[in-house]
């Protein structure tokens, strides 16, 4: 069972690929899709859903899990990670791939045991759950293998919004 | 001169293409991409940017207007328009076309001269400006018709934000 986890932004997407074997949880691969500050937004939006695009194009991906939305962030901002929203759901419906979807509260409730976590304490939970031996390089990283993760726990529970 | 008028939304996404010729602004086409609502949200997403794309690939457009996010809109609100509008800006990048934006109250002042008008005022005068003979069946159309004849008026001056 291969699950990729996704950290929507404008500035960096997060994603973390995260492979569920006999109920241990491995990373496969996690970075960043940063696409240039100098872009336009749709070029930018482009390079983002290229790049999931190639994800989920170079291995046989099971299930997408997508970070939701966070309570108390203003409609500009809402809006932009809405475009990055849009074109990872559009990547996988072309792949064929089911989508979930978990507010940032139930990712860290599932890593951290806390629903108000810090991204710090998220970063360092998904580095032991995953047993990496180098701290993961950003949060988005992490975030994004925090929704892998998530998935994984709840056994798909978050199904996309309508 | 060509101009693709996109209003996007979840349930119905407007478009209106609209021909400057000497002067004169000439409706070619409009309607709305309406996906299923029984359909799930990846698959509606991926219905308005196939709709789109067909579009962009049928006619030689050589510039998109979107309309950008009104005042006051909820972030979840905000978040699915956005879903909309980042498969909209991802279409006119994969065609190399230009998009600009503009707020709905700007639309507005340049087809009723009024940035509060409501939408039946602002399909009443979408009707006299394109002189069709009969009214728009829905306020979807005549708002992206708006926001194409918005553009043709302002020469390109709502360029996309970044």
């Amino acid at each position: 069972m291969l699950i990729l986890g996704i950290d929507p932004g404008g500035a960096s997407t997060g994603y973390g690929l995260v492979r569920l074997e006999q109920g241990r949880l491995v990373r496969v691969r996690s970075g960043e899709i940063r696409p240039s500050r100098k872009s336009t937004l749709p070029e930018r939006i482009r390079f983002i859903y290229d790049g999931v695009t190639e994800l989920l194009g170079s291995l046989a991906i099971d299930e997408v899990a997508v970070e939701d939305l966070y309570q108390g962030v203003n409609p500009r901002t809402a809006s932009r990670i809405g475009h990055v929203r849009g074109v990872v759901l559009l990547a996988a419906a072309e792949s064929g791939v089911p989508v979930f979807e978990y507010p940032p509260n139930e990712v860290k409730s599932a890593v951290v045991g806390n629903g108000l976590a810090t991204k710090e304490q998220v970063r360092f939970m998904v580095q032991r759950i995953l047993a990496l031996s180098a701290p993961i390089s950003s949060s988005d990283e992490s975030d994004a293998l925090a929704v892998a993760i998530c998935h994984c726990h709840r056994c798909g529970e978050g199904v996309v919004g309508r």
